[in-house]
């Protein structure tokens, strides 16, 4: 017990050191560079406790390259607290507020900024983000119907938010896919669902993706001030593969699907996508010394590889290879191991899975090693 | 390499066991508790970025007992902002709101708040804060005079701030003690001083604090969020040496001068509390074993002992005790050292400095040890 | 960078607090206790590089209930190199000598010291180890099967070692399972087999101990010294499910195939072993709001869990339970989630795989979770 | 709670990457090379308990340049063990084979090993090492004077070892500086002390290297195996300032006196060779902006830098400089600060104590920045 707090107190000294510009090593596609972006964050002008600059200042901390602040439509809860302590009447005050004010401080940073708002309706339809749009006060209608049409005109990228998150809580059925969420997909009002939100991985919102062609969405719904970034702790992303870093080149990835969610050591996404990323990351080095092969994978990225050895090809003769019977690469690390072929044999098949790059609802991602 | 990355892994998952105790171990003095607080911090409603609920969820994530939210009368950078985005005027918002915002949140997490403001002028008089007020509002006077009278009629304690820092910062002198603050001090409006803001230990406003028997002030002086509660890891902060833990009490305490400022691993304040500080927080066991005396001490509290061996009684024998050169007794944690007596000696001084308990400017505190 | 080099340096001042005993806390059975052992080491009097007492002293560092110190009977290269650099003959100094004298100070330690020694042939049949055994130098015969004969007749238990391992490096199909093991086994003269040795999992030794009705083991193969202790970090090692601590009871459980290995965060054995201690390591809380049931299951072990969600039963609502895609339980701690029954359930079923819980190579154990 | 396991797991994973750099950074001296070096090792050739293999291995993980294995003449505890059980008589063994045993892995490894023997007698003269010498067989001498006079006939370094230890720790007054140390030290005989023991730092040994002009001594005197290399974490070691990296300047260095000892945080040493190590280890930094002047202090080695400010020479107005009160410079680590110039000032002098750079007993160096 006593050694772990010795422990923080080093941490708290070297802290102020963590002040200055971090960001996850995450390797590019082919064609596209991999930004790292948050588009579901808060303010004082909905429910959230900050400032829009904190948002901005809390990106650019983490080193990500593009967020948007979606603060509700339908509640704003810290207006409405002033609104009853000062007996003013704040109703004027633009949905445009958050974004205007963080934006000459993204600007200053680096950080592109992405104009959005959170339609919020009990379900069905439940909770929706249109990003991308021209004018949050416009959206702001009645009838959500009204809502979803003119996000839409405005070019609005929509996603479902925490499709497993009942409004009011009390309410039952939240998580179903209704009718209506049909209905939005044939008229194009809809192109994304939140497959993580926070820590909240929902399995069926990435079975729906998979079904219905839907971008693959990761955020982190943040209200509250987020923690300083620590070095491989991050928050839960979307990684955007997008032609360059600007807010055009996302707005098109992201209606292409070109994205993955990146939630604690997991990459959820398609397996093309998730396969570049897995070869890209890792260089492998096998030396072969007589019917012995030296394998070492080096590690370039800040993710984490669990391999899991689930069956071998013909041709390997068990020579200390289980050791790689269940391995992890760490970031920026490496690993190796020694196979041994049959005398007869030029090279041989090793199969694993990497158990955290889901391909499938909490099924990991097949790889196979030719090893000769 | 392998070991490596199993070896923290390993120590990664015994850590969060530490995240259930959220409260810095001080040992209490003789009829005082010693509670901890932090008199200076902003929100949205002066310069800060965050909503004032939030300064209550960090006091209450740290284990402190109170906090003073103490907004600047003269300066409130967000609501301008939004005056200016929306053409609404905000001036009637009262200056009491983040507190009425806060308290009830305080009361639920059974922190004690005490209504505060800062009184921000340029030198002299400089930045003071003045809390146990009635109405922040009333104090709001153009002449600098007036608003300290107010705050006094209100039987508020007024400090200064961070001596040190010069308003606006091209102008120069302004570390100064001012003729006007001799006034001040003579009329009872001025009664204690920041010896620590922040990180800044100042060494003047120290030796102002000894020179005119001035309350010792350490604080935050927050603006931003601040990062979650490591163990070890603490803000600067007072102790207050009080009779009970309530408001009433705190302020009986301040006024005493029964306080002590909490800074990375320093305590800073007068001998006669760092003394019973330092005595509660150890035990300390003697083991006599021919003229060999093993001693033991286990420190029981939070605080770092860093000591330093100054000079020997007569009587003692070379023997090993030169591992007390220097040493550290950590956060919950013990030092053994042996000493060896002379063989006519029944005991013997050994003379340390103790270095982070700061009595006088910058100079640590004597602390002598009989051996028997 | 930086700030990691800091944090090496808090941990080595508290590094000298490690020297205390630890012990992996590891839950009992019903009617028998846990024991932590290690039965392959070895020392200068084969070669191994250290003496005999370090090996006691680790032990007894990491809070090990029982070892065996298993020198090599063919081959004492270090005790060779001091006949080479001396001219002396050291032919006569008995294999039992390791033992002989690490015993004084594993009584003084109140560790389980066991006799033992390892076999050291090429293949067939490779490495065994013996222990229990009453004599090692009577074991050391021209003819391994006269050795085996010889052990058997001492009672010795034996075991395979690293059967994955070739010797000399370059002879190939070492791995291999020989007719003459296939005769060792019907003649009681091979009770279990090394499934982990140091940290080479094999799949196929896992496979051979579930086919034969073989003991599994897990063993270090220690030659050089160990790191000191670390908490959550641990020596691969068995645990041994015997009714007493006592050397008989060990050697009882060892025939009996009351055994599990723990290798880095996994256990290896048999379900009826492995799913006792999941449940006897967890609480589980369960508090019905409405149809809202909130599920707390706490660690009281030092094992960690990950727990991957496979299927649900009817009568589950979405609801946040996708927090528990996947989730780990660490040492010590706990871990929280929310199920929302559908309105007219009174329970239902969540099946999970303990994926690091192997119960049959490299797969996991299935564990049912009936929320009500 | 999930917040802080994330947290934790995150941080053990990005840890690895450090595991690749085995070496301390200490820089270079004008005209000298900085080696890293540890003069008192024991192996099972005395009362050590590992092979002298174990010596250099842990030498080269730890990135030292040079070692000497110091076995006791007198005392071979272990070969007496072997003795004792096997009715060998094993007196013939060289007290040169821990040497001659170590040197082959020394040359492989590119670590300098220097011949060396502990010759262990009780007070007086007490213990002493004699390193660089030719055959260790020859000291061995019944009448200790005439084991000093070969040692130094064959080129013999010989240093005083643990000052304050007794033997046998029963005699008292051992620490006592003798009349026959005197004889030994006009004689040539007694060249250097150890001013630090494992981690016991003699305040009377310092004295004495200050008083007859005796080399600084630091050495671990390990008998039992030593913990992994961890970044920050180091033995206490001699810096020995060279012309080059070899064993004769390793020689001629320690009898010039070119050494600083390094232990825990702290550097013990003349304040010519601390003051270098002092600037070279360092980058200042200054930008002026009116009378505002940052400093920037940027540490390039893996040394730690305790400072205080004693005072301040006239020109400095209080500007937030007394964040400069106490602070660290951590190893690869930087701090920032701002002082503010009276208006007519052109410069000013800051006077630091470098706390932990020890120039005489238990006394920091003084440092004066010239702030311009």
């Amino acid at each position: 017990m006593k050694r772990f707090i010795l422990f923080f107190l080093a941490v708290s000294i070297s802290l102020p050191l963590l002040a200055q510009r971090n960001r996850i090593d995450i390797p590019d596609l082919q064609g596209y560079l991999t930004l790292q972006c948050d588009f579901h964050l808060h303010t004082v002008f909905s429910d959230g406790t900050v400032w829009p600059a904190v948002r901005v200042d809390e990106a650019r901390n983490e080193g990500l390259d593009a967020i948007s602040i979606t603060d509700h439509l339908e509640s704003r809860r810290q207006l409405s607290e002033i609104e009853r302590m000062s007996g003013l009447s704040l109703k004027t005050i633009s949905h445009n507020i958050s974004y205007d004010i963080a934006k000459p401080r993204a600007d200053q940073s680096g950080l592109i900024l992405i104009r959005g708002t959170e339609i919020t309706r009990s379900m069905p339809p439940g909770h929706c983000n249109a990003i991308f749009i021209s004018n949050a006060d416009e959206i702001e209608k009645p009838d959500y119907m009204d809502a979803f049409r003119v996000a839409k005109a405005q070019g609005a990228f929509i996603f479902f938010n925490h499709p497993g998150f009942p409004i009011p809580p009390q309410q039952s059925d939240t998580a179903m896919w209704w009718p209506i969420h049909t209905q939005l997909l044939k008229q194009g009002m809809i192109h994304g669902i939140e497959v993580v939100n926070d820590h909240n991985y929902s399995l069926e919102a990435h079975r729906w993706c998979l079904d219905n062609n839907l971008t693959m969405m990761g955020t982190t719904d943040a209200h509250g001030p987020r923690p300083p970034f620590g070095h491989g702790v991050h928050r839960t992303m979307n990684f955007i593969f997008a032609k360059e870093r600007s807010a055009e080149a996302i707005r098109e990835a992201l209606f292409e699907r070109r994205t993955a969610v990146y939630w604690n050591e997991n990459v959820i996404g398609e397996e093309k996508y998730l396969m570049e990323l897995f070869k890209n990351a890792l260089d492998w080095d096998m030396r072969k010394n007589g019917n012995a092969v030296t394998v070492t994978v080096r590690n370039k990225s800040d993710l984490t590889f669990r391999l899991k050895k689930t069956s071998q090809g013909p041709g390997i003769l068990h020579y200390r290879d289980d050791s790689i019977a269940r391995f992890i690469i760490p970031p920026k690390g490496s690993f190796r191991f020694i196979v041994r072929l049959l005398d007869d044999k030029q090279n041989c098949d090793l199969n694993f899975v990497v158990d955290n790059f889901l391909v499938q609802p909490n099924e990991g991602m097949n790889f196979t090693l030719n090893v000769k």
